[in-house]
């Protein structure tokens, strides 16, 4: 009753981030009754991104030209990189539309756990870009979790033997949030990053 | 800042069922952080299942054959047709082990809201298989849901004319179910349809 081409889809449509087999199951029933071009859009689509987009040689974002247009932009101040864990942060970055300098991506966070050290990330390329001394300051922008912050840690050691500042993100409460749900762990970071108003 | 490419993927991801613009993104940003060999694998996986696998001409269900495994088994009998709303409820049906017979496929059921009518489903097809005289007996086993009832009465009723046997599927407690939360209408039918021990 299992037909070969419907169990290799669904197999591979498994492997697609936090889809399980009944979900990918469903994915490939639903592939195979819409039009036969939108499947085929969907195929192309995987093809044309894997043939057109590729890391930014610099920062390590996404990109389809030589460079990003970031790393391209004259407009956008050298003296200033922000360290994030994922491309897909640069953008949540972008958004708040504050940001005028570089990024860098490290393509994730230290984590001994899972066998990634410094030399499964992208910090060696960032070091080699503050070597020409227009890097003024690094503000590392990872993940506020234990891994986010080991990355962070250790990341700041190192740019301080070669005299360039590294900043953290402030962590505290969430704008829109509620006091009275916020975690003790956020809360007392939150306390501890006061400022005079 | 957009890439044209991820955006086409993401837009094309995100006509999965269930997947919003967030997850589509996630998966996209997936398909590009994976191995090339992977991505690709998913792509050829879609162009092989539109390329090998149709319905079957005569129940409908999807098959890399000319027609399928059961419509071409000698020892299914052709005396017993079940008729199912979608392709995937074959294989649930096929899970119980418990029937012999054939299945047809309707591809839906009826829904005026959503403009389906009769002319839509595989209807036709059904009254033209229990044309020959051998069918002897059509279980209806649409989904338990209004269309799906709905569906059942229509079909039930152009089989009456033609002198064959409509049944509908039994309506009640599941196994492994609790009475105590088993809602209203469920506990109706299983009150209505109950049986002598």
């Amino acid at each position: 009753m299992a037909i070969a081409s419907i169990e290799k889809l669904t197999t591979q449509l498994a492997r697609l981030p936090g889809v399980g087999r009944k979900t990918a199951q469903r994915f490939a029933y639903h592939l195979l009754g819409v039009p036969e071009e939108q499947a085929l859009e969907l195929a192309d689509a995987i093809r044309d991104v894997r043939k057109n987009v590729h890391p930014c040689p610099i920062c390590g974002t996404y990109t389809d030209l030589e460079q990003c247009e970031i790393c391209s932009d004259p407009k956008r101040t050298e003296a200033l990189i922000c360290v994030v864990c994922d491309a897909k942060d640069v953008m949540a970055m972008e958004k708040t539309r504050e940001f005028t300098g570089r990024y860098h991506v490290l393509n994730g966070s230290l984590s001994p756990m899972n066998g990634i050290g410094p030399g499964d990330l992208r910090i060696n390329e960032l070091l080699q870009r503050c070597d020409g001394g227009q890097v003024k300051e690094v503000i590392l922008a990872t993940n506020p979790d234990v891994e986010g912050e080991a990355t962070a840690t250790y990341i700041a050691r190192l740019l301080k033997a070669k005299g360039v500042t590294a900043t953290r993100i402030a962590h505290g409460v969430p704008i829109g949030g509620n006091l009275e749900y916020t975690d003790e762990v956020t809360l007392a970071k939150a306390l501890e990053g006061r400022r005079t108003i």
